[in-house]
């Protein structure tokens, strides 16, 4: 299983941190990598080219302001591109989200959440499981637990409530 | 490789059918359903079981306005889904966009853009195609095809231009 | 009087708590949950029969970003649900106005403005009021005294003014 | 069980007309009042009062642009009010959204979704019913009924799908 | 010269004060209310009688969320009213901008921008000048001073830069 | 008393004609202008300067997109000016709506509702009532008509309602 | 004087006209092109460098949804790339005007308004005249010109009025 | 190569300094001005006639609130003025950026995103490189460096990735 998260710059770091410890709680083998598109477009294309190359089936990539950088790669790739819109500045992330989720056909880009890296790498392991079964078996372990300790954090066991 | 549309209401049939056809194009074997998460959750959930032991691998749910659909069968499911804003009304369908797009960690859906369910269904294929090689085929001919009728049907050929 | 107070995360305690206060000022007996609509969507169910069960008559449900809880919520159960969108990240609480007002037919979640858990309970004080006379007289007492203490603590007496 | 529906203009009246049709349905006797918060006010307050005498248990008041009408009322009653948000202009009813769902504390506004007057309806109903064994049963009665149609109309007996 | 400054609450004052400022400014005399128009609707009723009679000629009034005051004051007075959108919570005071100054006709509010109570005083007094020479007077100088203020403060004599 | 109209453009003119019907029901001697803040600044210049040796007391101005008019005859006069804001293009308004009631201190526009002109005309009769003790009195004689016959057009005589 | 007209789709074609009229009417060789930045990235590349061969000075783009067409240009080239965001959909324009104005640096597009092809073309010849005398000479005469056409369109000749 | 920098408040400052930062390091030949296109109208026609008497060849103009500053520099120049929306209160900036971008023609403005002072002086060499050379030389080699700098400080040699 093998993904890779790409972001534009070093200030997306801990936004796009989010999805890596997905990723490595998942088990998913992945490489992470600061591209800009609009500044190196000619090391987008050759990492990308390397990324297909070694095997890479699923890529996040994240973006703030005019965030092209999702859309980019999904039309030099057929791998599947989650892109992440990131929030900077008085515009809240809605300049990200439209650039990223508005993408025209043919060349589709699966947007999750404003600064949502975490669910983007949960989308990829989503994806991931629909060919290893070890990954939808992980998953699903994954959603049991959830379910338990949400409960058990939340004082949920015999429908109780909390205090407020 | 099997897929599922679902969708809340007839009036969304002529936006989702863009998913459909899309997906015949490309040899998806996939079926539709008009399922409200509102006024039949007891059936959605029977649906998406029933689906599931079909061996449904992706989902494309649509919905308007607070458009809960895509984001209440990803919590009922494994498989990846991919949500298609649908626009009504007055705003745009910015409201279906954000119901969709915003869902919290760790459920995630991939959005799409407002109406876009042909792009929906693209992204479908680059899923199924993590698993089936005939789909990563019939998507690589497919983009060298596009490439080539876009540049004839735009005269872009010698990097010629158009009438203005 | 029974109410009840569900919202989707520790996160949103400190809003929800002002609906919690503005309750027990009016003596509605309430219980208070935290349960996601989606990742515990079978212990929301339970808790729901519980509560109706109990004879809970109002429900008030918080939650932030694709806020679907207050709609899962109503689509449940026959008591009407009051939603309170919480405010989170750069969007300022759009995102969940949005994905609580925008409820269709016949499907109806009664929203409050954001971040105003407050006014969710007021309002389900003027419902409770229906049924109980007590309410109705505790909430006139209520204006009555809001009036008196608003005018003492403004200088209104006597159409007075203040220091600017 | 004794409703009102007032709305601020003419041009109100096929949105609300939506209202009142729900509420014949389930049997609500109810008057409806074009009245303008701002230009007859001395009128409003005449109605609220002779609503009150008259035993109206829950309000529904439509508005458009700056839309005060619901708020004003509230202010004036401690009658539950339910406010439709309508729609017109460029700004999609936002401007009439904000104006009902934003009051302050500790005046409540019940707001549905922009158009949306029935679902207002609905909502009067559940409210109603809290006081009404007979709305209750009618409630439930209708949500079987809409379960049963919505499956009917929609193919979904065994979990059939539709052609797209 | 007669003026009021009417604000909904105590949170309002630091923004309302602006105006203070530019009133005494300008020897406008004024009060300031504290009155907010859906708790306390016959205090605002009575303090607008009573500013009427005492001559009030312009009034100013700050609200913020469903920002109700400057519209209700409106309907009661045939006095110009100058609304002040006050911002809070996430919506940036567009919420408040909306409730302001999309009230429909015939009954005007005369909206300035978000927060800035200043520019309301300062259009109070050019209104007031259509009445009394001595604010026309004041004004012009008061035009010549900025001017000369502004080219000071900031080296435009002879087209001078800034250093930056 | 006199007034002034002046807007940008020919396609502005529907929406301004309902001020100019509003100042001639109201007896407004007025004079209207089609003149372009940016395409002929001196001949705007010119135009005010014209208009207010002849007397003008209050200008209404209307633009559309980034509707500059309002504001720049606001930093050339000391006369009141009021702005429309008027629609155009998939913005709704917005646009134009910022770019009149932002405007910086200490020069303001009074900004009324999206296209709503005749409000602004409203507007106008209420700043000339200051100095106008007729136009006082027609107002007056506007408000008691408006509301004879708001009441009579939807039957509110005897708080009666309307069929719907 | 050589420019270029870029854009995505022979949808984009009516808006991008009015810049080709521009061009010729102020005698700006020019040839323009529809080509893809994500269908065609390669003919993207390889046109722009054919333009910059065959001496390209300014370049008008324009793209609609998450416009990305300008912005992939500008990254590609030196010459300034000029963005026109087209409206399309419910969203009005505001999700390509986000996608070409909010370019990170340094790789800056100038964009101009919503569908406003014509005013790209203006500050294509304004960019131009910056080398070219005849361009600066043009552009002089158009403005006076323009001036002298809407004074007389408008009537405003002695600051004469229009009938309204 | 003159270029001139205008902004119409010392509050501005601090964004405006990324514009000469950047002017400064491609030796571009400027001077500073703060003016206000409405406190100081005079001045700003001054200066501008100075600014071109001298041989300005390109303008940066920011503006926040109703940013009219860069449109009527536009206005009364040939020179391509480049508009920086600047983010004040709680509107993110979307005031200021509608009121640049949105000019109607023939009077463009080139935009440049929300605070973005950095972006509008690149903008402004590429502009200039149109005429001179050496600015083309060094943008050329500015892109070298600035790609080399970016695959050095982001570990991209040979395709390589980051720890995240």
């Amino acid at each position: 299983m093998k993904a890779a998260i790409i972001f534009g710059s070093q200030s997306d770091k801990p936004v796009m941190k989010k999805a890596a410890d997905v990723l490595r709680e998942f088990g998913v083998d992945f490489s992470a990598h600061i591209i800009s598109a609009h500044r190196v477009p000619e090391l987008l294309t050759e990492t990308l080219k390397k990324l297909e190359t070694g095997g890479v089936e699923v890529i996040i990539a994240g973006a703030g302001l005019a965030a092209h950088l999702p859309g980019v790669i999904a039309s030099q790739t057929l791998v599947p591109v989650i892109g992440v819109p990131i929030s900077s500045g008085g515009l809240g992330g809605l300049d990200a989200l439209f650039s990223i989720v508005q993408m025209p056909k043919p060349i589709p880009v699966a947007s999750v959440g404003v600064d949502n890296a975490a669910n983007a790498a949960y989308l990829a392991c989503e994806i991931l499981a629909l060919k290893y079964t070890e990954m939808k078996d992980k998953l699903a372990a994954f959603r049991v637990k959830m379910k338990a300790d949400f409960a058990r954090d939340n004082s949920l066991v015999n429908n109780g409530g909390v205090d407020l």
